[in-house]
């Protein structure tokens, strides 16, 4: 989807990505990676007792295993512009499956080379539960006009 | 800052991190850890022929080096509720050092027990640029009341 | 090329990779996660001596990162069967970058579901130089028959 | 083993290495590294549903791992010429404790002072079974004349 | 603790630290960080045959865990001076959670401008039980002097 | 020199291992491990300001890169006893190379299978500079006696 030119993307359009399991390795990494030892997600005895019951993954590490999904390699996009409205909707726990659902939901022409497209991201785990919404801003290249 | 109980913190608060030099290596783990190996990121020769003239850090590796500076241990954040308005206003090199800065500017009772806390975040680099900005939206803990 | 079905890939058919600069953090990473600390890899005094004059990439590190180069996600692969004549032709310095070119030279029909392919691999680096070949068996599966 | 020179190797010769279990952060660690991230190693969901009922490693951890057993550091590897008929003749679960069993199958004079040594290499579980095989080809030095 | 000055410390000050639980993943990570693949630390197999009956984790890596606790970015440290009379009193197993237990025992000024002062560092597990003693030395700034 | 049983292990026996060049890598890594992220580690713009004028490794770094040198495989280690009097006698800078020389001093029988030895461990640079001092004490199995 993100090999597209801004021209070949069109609002309504879908994209369903394969899927990642969060492991205990996972949470272990990004809490080293990030410097974010909260205990919520470190402190299997800490976690024990909150509502959660215990250890849940970072909302970061969320976001950026679903940005992980999407192929940039073709090189159409310009920049990663932002992220609107982020909400994280429920827990990942150890074991959770994860993977993202895209749509076109806006889109802006910005000069002659490139437009900015809004998708709306759902992050989904194995039981279709939305974890985690957002709505990423990506500034994109126009097809070359010959 | 994120150690104060939800009356605590007051509109207009400010807090400043420590820093963090991003290295060739963070890119690497980054890349690694969320599977986005977009060129831009990891492919030097692609890189050099960007308009940023060489590797740029992930938009979502500032972010997440940003919160681990900050310090939740002492355990008043009950969830991270969301983001709005992320954008990436400048590049991240590689040798750049970058901080946090963050002013608390909307607070909001959610029940007796807590209340949402919004923050301007702001990262910074060792030139006082911002590289990326973000308001983060913290459920916290209200004071127990005797 | 692997989200193919077995019927749809033919002999000649070639496929050109991304690429990925190969830092000197992949050279302590792959050190460390395979415990393969020859100094050859880690030790720069030691490098310095030999006919290659410094610190040069391990040889299954190459051949791991070209495994990445490939998206295997669409599920085609059954199985990765095998590896025939791998030769590491040239050094891996800190810094290069590499990207792989595959070439289907064989394929033979392995039962009514599945059948093996054989994929020639060049790993080139920025130079276009051949650093090292290996011919990938692969067990895909044959297109469904209805 | 590697720490002989030519000379001192002699066709016949075995050798058994320690062994390694395999864990959930092995496979994790190795599809961040080399950007290989195919269900079957990752998915958990999606690997219940193959022949193989759940996550299996990937066929270049487990010759990465075995790399990692030898060790090299006396100095007597020149070069990591290549390797032929590498077959993974059986799943590596996750928990599974992997050891080699080297033994040397042929030698070749390459100039007065080095050598080429074919070792054939099995790859073994706990259960005794054979997980991979391989032919290792490896450049030795040979004895300094006086 | 460790972002006061050198005056402010007395001895008999205490301090207990968050805690963290030591993983699998932990384990794996320090073996291949260190390069010391013990098999008490890496073997499952092995392990299972020792007074221990499982796999611990190394001395070195809970010392390390213990040092991350402390938050120095205040930066009152001018150095790690060193380390006595280090004793590992009992095993961490995978899964079991670690804090730390600091009292100043001892201070010794070393000049105008810096001081020697000596923490006792208690290492408990979710027991209560002490898995490892040490006292750290650490130099530290002497308040400034209008 | 571990794998020895203690009755072969001789006051004044030395040994001396490879060596390791000490990259930003290692530091990040262990900066993330550990969790102690002093900005004398990992700040550049800070460090610069030290009187070491750059980032230094972490001392522990230093003592778990040594560690792991030694081949404990051949399992006459019972366990990893203590460490006494461990010094930090000059830094470590990015692009070292580190190795360990190790001399028996002292031996104590602690029953009829086992015995203590403690081991004289300087860590040396590049330069011959020594960067750590420490007394290793391990737990060693006495020959069995038939």
């Amino acid at each position: 989807m993100l090999s597209n030119y801004f021209e070949d993307l069109n609002v309504g359009d879908r994209w369903v990505s394969r899927a990642r399991t969060i492991t205990e390795t996972d949470i272990v990494m990004f809490a080293a990676f990030s410097g974010d030892w909260y205990q919520l997600h470190t402190d299997r005895e800490w976690a024990a007792r909150t509502q959660f019951g215990q250890r849940i993954a970072h909302g970061l590490l969320v976001l950026s295993v679903a940005s992980g999904f999407m192929d940039l390699s073709e090189g159409k996009v310009i920049a990663f512009y932002g992220l609107d409205h982020v909400r994280f909707t429920g827990p990942t726990f150890i074991g959770d499956t994860i993977h993202v659902e895209l749509e076109v939901v806006e889109k802006k022409e910005k000069g002659p080379d490139r437009g900015l497209v809004k998708f709306r991201q759902e992050i989904k785990n194995q039981h279709g539960k939305v974890v985690a919404v957002a709505d990423l801003l990506m500034l994109m290249q126009r097809k070359p006009q010959s």
